[in-house]
């Protein structure tokens, strides 16, 4: 193990190993989310002889300090930032390889220009997939059985009774069926329900596996489904996709849940929809994050919101943070290893 | 069909069907409880040409109002209500049937006497074992998610981000494998968790059927699981079974479940592991219910209550209701349906 150093600055600490050793690359951490400085550390020792490391503990938000920290730097682990095309200018004068600390790449770093400055990036293939379906079950379950709330209100001293539903024998629609909807087909089929499945091809060995049907009508996984959950990434296709004539075909009681994101939807619908009162919804993704205090949402009785936390498990720390080590070690190595562009 | 009427009085209502048909014998619902009634009620055509019914729609505590209202019942549905002795004597004289509903019976009506006197007994069998099981689950997954926590955060106007805990990979330990607890395995096989039962003999084929591994270790059970739930009747042999040396066992970080009855627990044991801080824990069930407002669960902060709740959905209300009333139907025609005695 080689020398390892940590310098605590206001809260923020920066930590370095090999620092001596000017004969190999320098991989920087310019930003960090608290959640994630230990088990990064842990991988440290991967890079024994491949770089030196130095990662800054603290978030930051500003261009200039994310730059000047990077200065040295021959590759960066970037973990929830927004790289933009003038700073993207100033790195790749030394920059040789980023790795995005998550998916949806290519919201954060222009990958056209990264191409052209003959810049790797890289990011993290399905770290969150048992995450997001748990949590997309997880408030699934706070709509039929209202555990958090009941907890709530007996810690205030009300013994309230509410009578709850059971999902075995419902019918769940699942919009998207990529590897998160694959994994909350799979749960549900232990919970005993019927899954239909809209996805633009059929997979029909992915469905067999969990029991699922398909359909290829949008209209009718609303029309059919008692909990209806969507599962697809944000692009040109999907954005505004799921339409008010769409919400209107839930039945009355139906639960709906989005741990996707907001934009799948157009714009006012679903609180139109819900103001009618009569389908429950869990959320974990909105418009704007932190959600505006004067959002909607927030009034509407029949909601569950969840603070875009559907991702972050444990697990899924670990699962990011070991793809980017991994990542990182195979530029070195010059293997490829979840290269982007 | 035939007369139906409808009396209110003081918002407690009776309806009766056939009132006037006296060669029939009289069923009687001394006592209901608010979910049941229509349920109840749409039930009642089967009686056409077997029985009159007078339900009672509020929900009786006094033996007197008991007795009063079953005067001149030939048969008597009993809803959360417990009989004494002494008023089983005095329905005796004319009650031919009881039909108790809810599992458990033992505890709410004297069998021995009832079968000196020639009373048939019947309860309801296995009405709730899907909705414990998923109770048991959503308690889980508001320990792992705080889906139902973070969304009163949010409405508080706090977007508190928290790290969450994956259940798939995890082993989840089973104390009983009864109805609910081959329920709970079955969801958590769809969850990817590895499943381990603590139960007195190996049900080799329905162990496979969830996937799950078999111990005759208690101590086992609780020293390797993430996740302990249990799922146990209560009886003199059960009572006080899990004693503080087992909760011991349990490691840090682990969940601790409890749908089943808190009885089961050797009094005081379960809040001394509690407040040594490691272990969360999701209890539907408590020594005095409802919950005592000194009880010292209340104050521990990793713990989610919720107000014996497991078993009431939807779906179980029509259960119950249909048990009953085929129990009833089965009397009348000679037949035998969920006869305890």
């Amino acid at each position: 193990m080689m020398l390892r150093r940590r310098i605590t600055l206001m809260g923020m600490s920066v930590i370095e190993t090999a620092s001596t050793r000017e004969d190999l690359p320098l991989m920087v951490i310019p930003s960090c989310v608290p959640s994630m400085v230990e088990p990064l550390r842990k991988e440290f020792r991967k890079f024994d002889d491949v770089c030196r490391v130095r990662m800054y503990t603290d978030t930051v938000h500003d261009d200039e300090v994310f730059a000047s920290r990077c200065k040295d730097a021959d590759s960066v682990i970037v973990i929830g930032f927004r790289v933009s095309d003038d700073l993207l200018d100033r790195l790749a004068t030394h920059v040789r390889c980023m790795v995005f600390g998550g998916t949806g790449v290519a919201n954060y770093i222009n990958l056209a220009k990264s191409q052209d400055y003959g810049m790797r990036i890289c990011n993290i293939e399905h770290y969150g997939d048992n995450a997001v379906a748990e949590h997309t079950v997880a408030l699934m379950f706070e709509l039929a059985r209202h555990a958090g709330h009941l907890d709530q209100e007996l810690h205030d001293g009300n013994w309230v009774v509410m009578e709850g539903l059971e999902l075995s024998g419902k019918t769940l629609g699942l919009v998207g069926f990529g590897g998160i909807g694959k994994a909350v087909a799979r749960i549900a089929q232990g919970l005993g329900m019927h899954t239909l499945v809209y996805s633009r091809h059929e997979d029909h060995d992915a469905l067999q596996a969990v029991g699922a049907s398909w359909t290829s009508s949008l209209d009718e996984v609303f029309e059919h489904s008692d909990v209806l959950s969507l599962h697809l990434g944000l692009n040109e296709h999907t954005q505004g996709m799921i339409t008010g004539e769409h919400l209107a075909k839930l039945h009355s009681g139906a639960l709906f849940v989005n741990t996707a994101r907001a934009e799948l939807i157009e714009e006012g619908a679903l609180v139109k929809r819900l103001n009618e009162g009569d389908v429950l919804a869990g959320l974990d993704v909105f418009d704007e994050e932190p959600i505006r205090t004067d959002d909607p949402l927030l009034s509407i009785p029949n909601a569950v919101l969840t603070p875009h936390v559907a991702w972050f498990t444990q697990e899924a720390v670990v699962n990011v943070v070991a793809q980017c080590a991994e990542a990182i070690g195979a530029f070195y190595r010059g293997e490829r290893y979840n290269v982007v562009v």
